[in-house]
């Protein structure tokens, strides 16, 4: 089974202002925008009665669920269209289908919270499993649907090279790969590659034939470059960092020591890499097309939110508790200084990736 | 799915000096005992050609789990003991067993903990289920073993009249059934006979034909009466409220509507109850026969935490957190000045019945 490297941090847990609970509205429009989708693929794709053995059970999984609304949403959802193409395809007679959801992250998730989110009158068996995804969670062949988004582009590990002072690939200074040397770049886009390899070979043990994968995959925009794509908070983030440096507040090695273990890859990058594991067929791969933005554009206060929920832990992980309030208060001003809230009103600064993946019969 | 009543609380979670993952070295003993009990059973009555599918994969749960290395010693336990006996039933061409384990307990248990003491080399698939047991926690016929011990006598509630200030079973100025009315104590025996009930008849579904049930259970020691069997310790602590009562430190209304969820049956008592449940056999039924007392006798601060890992919880969980370091201390000083500690040196508190059912075919 495996461990977690230093480095690599859940989301921020409890139910607190900066918890990802009360900051998870962008991917949850995001999972909101990919429900039509998921619903037409399994009332199209899903061969229930092929799937299900007299067990009558259908087991899903949320990989990387993090806490909060969305996981449950999501799994309602697949729920609630299995069960129409259940009843459209078997008879009544067969038994109603019993469902089991399993709700991954890895264990320094808040289960906790997680756990007490859970709705009283839900449909289903509820089962946390701590891990990362990019190995082996569940037994051969024991899962009928899986389901992972805004998670894939978290790596597993940060590449050694990149804190080695004597790499080429030491990252100096920056704490992602954009803009970057192309040793930089080749080190975190091999860990990707060695993750999503990883990941597609466990998924591939672990769902029966047949059984069907959606992932929502924080890409680059069509057309950006890997290597000069810039997400523009990170950038800000980095330049508050390196700002803390010159006046003593943090010290040169600690950011020198300290990346990201995030990665954005092409479209056509994650393409490949799906169609090197000869194991499943892609089914559906297409941008999500959000509805246009109704109402007002998210708020400073808003974005830092989002991002404290995001990048917290991992900071406070490798900083200190210490300079968390002051990171975010500079980033802040930044923000607001900049035009980065302005510019992601009018474009998006990624694709969004829907991927549906069917199990090969071996 | 089951809601969790007020009133009912897990094992002080986390790490700490009074956590249950630090005190919880009575109960390992027992299942350390047991051990033994649990090898034979599988090793003579598991009928492991029957059992497993050619999915080859054993699910086993651990109910009532809670935290620190007593659940992991019995997981491990009971894998190994199955392994021994699929490696000398079944022929090596059949390939490996996989292991899938389910740790439950309520959920305020403290599953980040939990998670985060699982081995990182360990050899089975992990998955936490949060909920009652004595509801459905699994799909049906999903599991192979189920291990429970030291929970049963946990009840799901407390029955409503021993709160009710018109009801004959008004508990009034007492926490727990010992030395009560008959109308409390037949109160307390109903819910224990109802959660027993309901733990088995999820169970007898939850289990494949042929799935084997261990069963530790805090019981009364032979001989001793229902009615009048008095654990020693919640005198004591009822005791010690009841003088903050008098010195004005907590209301008397507060103590009169604390019941301790706890219910110690006789040994014919659970006999009653599984047999009335026609889904299961007894295939063993026998007190936990503990090694001789070898070094020294546990001191008053081992006990005291041990009783404070245990109910800290409960009682902070109705009176709150600021009376739980006194009421403790008060305690201390009962314990020290009674002659409780020395009378559990030579005679029994308890029976800790071992259990071994057999879903029967239906």
């Amino acid at each position: 089974m495996n461990c977690i490297p230093t480095g690599i941090s859940a989301m921020k847990g409890g139910d607190g202002p900066y918890s990802y609970t009360n900051n998870s509205s962008f991917q949850r429009q995001g999972v909101e925008t990919a429900k039509v989708l998921i619903n037409e693929d399994i009332a199209e794709k899903l061969d229930i009665n092929e799937l299900i053995s007299s067990a009558k059970l259908f087991n899903i999984a949320d990989l990387g669920c993090s806490v909060g609304p969305n996981t449950i949403i999501v799994v309602e959802n697949i729920i609630e269209s299995v069960k129409l193409k259940y009843q459209s395809f078997c008879h009544n007679n067969q038994g109603a289908l019993e469902f089991q959801v399993f709700f991954n992250d890895i264990p320094s998730n808040d289960f906790n919270v997680l756990f007490k989110s859970f709705p009283s009158d839900r449909q289903y068996y509820a089962a946390g499993v701590p891990g990362l995804f990019q190995g082996r969670l569940f037994p051969k062949a024991s899962l009928h649907f899986v389901h992972c988004s805004y998670a894939l582009h978290w790596l597993s590990k940060i590449p050694k090279e990149l804190t080695n002072k004597t790499s080429p690939a030491w990252n100096k200074g920056r704490i992602y790969p954009a803009n970057a040397s192309d040793d930089v770049w080749e080190a975190y886009s091999a860990q990707f590659a060695k993750d999503i390899e990883s990941f597609l070979n466990a998924r591939a043990q672990e769902l029966v034939s047949g059984g069907l994968m959606a992932l929502i995959i924080s890409c680059l925009p069509d057309g950006s470059s890997v290597k000069f794509f810039d997400l523009g908070f990170n950038d800000l983030l980095e330049k508050c960092l390196n700002q803390m440096v010159v006046e003593g507040v943090v010290s040169e090695d600690m950011v020198d020591s300290f990346n990201l273990p995030q990665y954005h890859p092409s479209k056509q990058e994650v393409c490949t890499l799906i169609q090197r594991n000869l194991c499943f067929s892609i089914e559906r791969m297409e941008p999500l097309v959000r509805p246009a933005r109704k109402g007002i554009a998210p708020t400073v206060e808003m974005v830092i939110s989002t991002l404290r929920a995001v990048y917290q832990e991992i900071i406070a992980g490798h900083f200190g508790d210490d300079i968390i309030d002051e990171l975010f208060d500079r980033l802040k001003k930044k923000v607001v200084v900049s035009d980065i809230l302005s510019q992601s009103t009018d474009k998006s600064w990624m694709l969004e990736l829907y991927v549906l993946l069917k199990r090969k019969v071996d």
